[in-house]
């Protein structure tokens, strides 16, 4: 029995997220299928965390232990000629025995994606959460910056999900203008060593507020002062949130999740 | 009775093509469907050119007379308040009396984007040719240079379709990479007085062909010379190919269609 550790990206849109559920699709669902064909095991795979419907990813790292023959490598491809065109395996490798996705990750990265113009991008429409004014990046990178370190995230986590804690540790938080083909982005960033449930998306909310002029700079630090969700932004809509990846030990989140090298084994010819 | 010059940007997916057909979803359909919605009349609507189905555009040009007493901009906010969300009116204005999109078109221009890697782009797939080679772009450069110009295009033509003649002119061809998020898209863009049927798929085949190395640089020139389908590459698939703009008179086409700038005027709030 050998241990994997897949790195994933997916398209959201289409499926009820992560979780197996009966007569659903889920990214879990179509993985453990594909799986199946592929090694012909019934194989259980975790995930480092659940994403919600439509929520995408660029790097979710999943493990699972399977008796396959087949290299990583070769895994990558046979996976990669069987699933669904909205899903994609972007790295295989063996894990140590009994590397588990959840329990042994120690940071991940979220990106938030809005656009901020009159008009929606027409291309982009799945991927981004459209707004119509123009938002003042400067006030929510101000705003944003109290929320950096060790705080308790009670306001911005949506009820619902079980929890020992809402501390949790924000290691960096950027929120930055980027120029897309036809029209502007906010991306916001978060990485944290882990994060509560809706955390992004109600930070995305409450600081698009303070971009928008809705609500002053100190918003996002009163929100987090007063532990009450109603304190805080709206949650912003699942289409526009990205998992960008997952730190194990020493592994490393690619840098600024700028620009993600595929592995290039994994390739379908 | 009053004529508009429409702008209209397009994901064409999840569409039959531009022109109306019973029981199929079309871009035509779709807009003078919504067209009546808005102004309670039946409108026939011209495109500068039909695009097939699964082709893009970003800016269509579309004319139709109308007894609306709205203006343009009231009209392009009414009109993207009900169209479907793969649709999108990105200028409206009046035009001259028998103004008409298709005869009076001098120029056009073309977009087709591929995205060459071992690993497609998951988010962009469906605006994108993606082949696994990486390509010699600067053979490709070297091969659509005699393009350039007035020729027989014969060889670039699907047949099919009506036309008087196969020489058009070429006022500008570009093949350049560009970094996208994820990966890199070669795009190749190409500026007419007018296309055959298929015109830029085929010439976009033809320089992949050449890009892979699987032709040399002269195939393209070869192929133009021999006035012969047969001697040209393959048709490219359609998701790759965007309609740009469309040139009448004195009006340009956005520059090199790298940022088009909507109209803030057609925005619903």
């Amino acid at each position: 029995m050998r241990t994997f550790k897949l790195t994933l990206a997916y398209d959201g849109t289409d499926f009820a997220g992560w979780q197996w559920q009966p007569k659903q699709r889920t990214i879990q669902g179509e993985l453990q299928e594909t799986l199946k064909r592929v090694t012909q095991e019934e194989i259980n795979c975790v995930a480092s965390g659940r994403t919600d419907a439509g929520v995408h990813a660029l790097g979710q790292v999943v493990s699972f232990d399977s008796e396959t023959y087949l290299s990583p490598a070769a895994l990558a491809k046979a996976l990669n000629a069987e699933l669904p065109e909205d899903m994609l395996v972007c790295d295989v490798a063996e894990a140590p025995p009994r590397f588990h996705a959840q329990r042994e990750a120690i940071r991940k990265r979220y990106r938030y994606v809005v656009q901020d113009g009159r008009l929606p991008d027409l291309f982009d429409r799945k991927y981004v959460w459209h707004v119509y004014q123009r938002l003042d990046v400067e006030a929510m990178r101000d705003a944003a910056r109290p929320l950096v370190g060790t705080h308790d995230f009670a306001s911005y986590e949506t009820s619902g999900s079980q929890r020992l804690t809402t501390v949790r540790t924000i290691h960096d938080l950027v929120v930055e203008r980027r120029q897309a083909e036809l029209t502007d982005r906010v991306v916001i960033e978060v990485e944290a060593d882990g994060f509560l449930y809706n955390m992004v998306r109600n930070i995305a909310g409450t600081l698009v507020a303070v971009g928008k002029g809705k609500q002053p700079v100190m918003f996002a630090a009163e929100a987090l002062a007063r532990k009450d969700r109603q304190a805080a932004g709206m949650t912003a809509p699942a289409q526009g949130l990205f998992l960008v990846g997952v730190e194990y030990g020493e592994l490393r989140i690619a840098d600024s999740g700028l620009r993600i090298e595929y592995d290039e084994d994994c390739g379908v010819e």
